[in-house]
């Protein structure tokens, strides 16, 4: 049983083949520079290392049809010509209100998907592209969609709803959506195995910091509030999105360099954020080497992006009421102690004790980690987060007729026993220059 | 020694005269609809009563001349011939980052406030307005100006600055300046005072509620943090205004709808907040009666403002770290028990407890009261603000030459024994017939 899942961008296209009986990631990689040019693929094969290759890629269903032969190809190709792919799973970033959980994707959820894309119209279009060139290249098995907004669906009116002219809603479905709905899923679930509680039972609050980030407030296992909004425009500081601030800014910078509405979306998407305050730099490796150097507005971007985590983690807190853990994870929240420890700084009186030796040595994606000091009333753990997984597991549910809601469906990963055998391999060489990680695994 | 503080809005001028000596309101009031058709002026004198007065009133000036002949009409003015005005205060909105306390308004102060009436269009131009005309009527004494956003001046760059672009900081001046700031320093010396501490040692949360709201972190007496933004727009659910959200909606919207910039700001700033969601009502009294009686988008708007006061406590509480106070103020802060519950529901893990017969008593302007139950770590007080004190007490401090920043400056309703005479008299009408409030004066 194999489970290739896709995700397709504006320009580039990631994907992932698992095998369900041996638990192992067969392949993976990423289409780089769709429709542009140079266009060339990073693919990864188990046991024989990744390739780069240079290839013409002037659409999505080029991209595909690349992975496809790489993947397919009856003489060098990952599977040999009687094995298959069983079934595809499509991250699609917005499923708007009508979808709490993944689905097959039928003509009509596909419509439903281009409706839609109204609302996302950065992330959804390529969504829908990648789909139709997948089930032109693979068409005999079933293609399913996960969605990055399904785990919000959850939330609460007064946590999803804006004081904005309540017709915005009715006509255009103008609300809180939230996103990186995967990415907390996995989290949350793995948070409930470490703390020994049923998943329906705990409180978190979980902050998935990458280029793009957002924060979850889970109330008895469901997502309850979260800082991405409408868009990915809102809520805490990006690489290059700014999150929160005056709306009323836009509209001022508008009538002061006669701009459009379109040209202030690309600024406060692409040019804000880390880099927006830097100048020139939204890799926070960067930013803490310059901060390091002395370049003060490089300093400025952690404290910025570090006290709009507290607020946030201040916030949630208010909402939850009482909190079990504080969960980080992504590129920033797996492996920048710098931005953890400002985020947490400070919050003694709120039962949050950050270890701060334990918070230096947890620097990795390979392993689980638990960095609050044992006194701590609230526990704080690293979890690298598998998106992948959870596309791919709801693929396989949903092709063998077993998928339901999360409330009510257990993934493998939350068997207490659940290893992920390639990154306990990677984490064995990793003890091997580190032992001392060995004391903070969860 | 006479002081008038004046308040003038777009189309409407408000007034205070005070007697320094007496440290009686001698008279008090607003001219109403200045520019339009109908003006009218309510005007209060002690021992006498208000009376409201029709009368044309095509501009600003022709309010002040009126106000003046109220006062100082030979006949039947507030003052006799003899005594005058010594000084006025004249509040002004904005004063950027050139002001950090009150000031003798000099030449080059106003054309200062000009400058920054494109930081503030609604409002620093009828306040420049109300400036000139009072100086033309009353020209030889010294005029004033107390400044909403100087008390914020003290907040660190982690406070003020966005994750925007950093040259429109240079340029333009973008970043957090916060408002209300007289509100918050009367509350926040008089929470000092209750708390039996020095007012550059307290840590408190303060929350002014109206129609348009605020929230202002205080650190060790400094306002550290504040949900006013670049305008008056950001923050909490207002009666009108949306507050916080998704900056992408703006842009979505005049793309769907075809609306200009200005049109935005105007639907956000004046069709949004609690008016929006409820569709028809923005006084809270309105908004919580059609909510027992069943009308779920007023139920709604209570629900989102409460969740969003919820939200920003939290926030502000894990910025200060440990917090004395939290202090409700204003219209809505001072008498709906409602907003205030709502706010403090379930924030027990703050140390944070509400006595929900205290704060059901407490529906008062002219009492201080302590709301929180006995054995709550962080205390809840209701102060009714004094802005119109705050700024007599500068215009004074200045004409005297007595006057420095507020944190090296000790206001007459810092004294433990300060009484504001005309709230003590209403108070004991107001407990002869509820006697009960007698029990959480603070």
């Amino acid at each position: 049983m194999n489970i290739l899942t896709l995700n397709c961008g504006s320009s580039s296209v990631k994907y992932q083949l698992y095998n369900w009986l041996t638990k192992t990631i067969l392949s993976r990689g990423v289409v780089e520079r769709v429709g542009q040019d140079g266009s060339f693929i990073q693919h990864y094969v188990l046991n024989q290392g990744t390739e780069e290759i240079l290839f013409s890629c002037p659409s999505h269903k080029d991209a595909i049809e690349q992975i496809s032969r790489l993947i397919l190809g009856a003489d060098q190709g990952v599977l040999s010509e009687v094995k298959k792919i069983d079934v595809v799973g499509h991250r699609v970033v917005h499923g708007g209100e009508k979808f709490a959980q993944s689905v097959v994707i039928t003509p009509e959820a596909l419509q439903t998907f281009r409706i839609l894309a109204d609302l996302a119209p950065l992330h959804n279009p390529p969504n829908i592209t990648g789909i139709e060139a997948a089930q032109a290249v693979l068409p005999d098995i079933p293609h399913c969609a996960i969605m990055d907004t399904a785990w919000h669906q959850t939330m609460p009116a007064s946590s999803y709803m804006y004081a904005l002219p309540y017709e915005w809603y009715e006509k255009y479905g103008i609300r809180r959506y939230g996103f990186h709905g995967s990415s907390f899923l996995y989290v949350a679930k793995r948070a409930a195995v470490l703390l020994k509680k049923d998943p329906m039972d705990v409180n978190l609050i979980c902050l998935h910091i990458g280029n793009g980030s957002s924060i979850n407030a889970v109330k008895k296992g469901l997502s309850y509030d979260t800082s991405l909004g409408f868009t990915p425009l809102e809520g805490l500081v990006m690489g290059t999105r700014a999150g929160d601030h005056d709306p009323a800014i836009g509209f001022y910078i508008m009538q002061k360099e006669n701009r459009s509405a379109r040209e202030m979306e690309t600024i406060l998407n692409k040019k804000s954020g880390v880099l927006g305050i830097s100048g020139d730099k939204t890799d926070r490796r960067d930013i803490i080497q310059a901060a390091a150097e002395g370049d003060s507005r490089s300093q400025l971007a952690i404290d910025l992006e570090g006290y709009r985590l507290k607020k946030y983690i201040g916030a949630y807190y208010a909402s939850l009421g009482q909190v079990d853990a504080i969960v980080f994870t992504a590129g920033v929240g797996e492996r920048s102690s710098i931005h953890r420890a400002k985020a947490l700084e400070g919050l003694e009186d709120l039962g949050i004790i950050l270890d701060p030796e334990k918070n230096e040595l947890s620097r990795t994606s390979n392993a689980e980690t638990l960095i609050s000091a044992d006194h701590s009333r609230v526990k704080v753990f690293v979890i690298p987060t598998d998106e992948e997984l959870v596309m791919t597991e709801d693929a396989y549910a949903l092709l063998q007729g077993s998928y339901d809601i999360h409330s009510k469906f257990r993934y493998s990963f939350q068997d207490p026993a659940y290893v992920n055998a390639q990154r306990a391999e990677a984490l064995e060489e990793e003890l091997q220059k580190k032992p001392a990680l060995k004391g903070i695994l969860a």
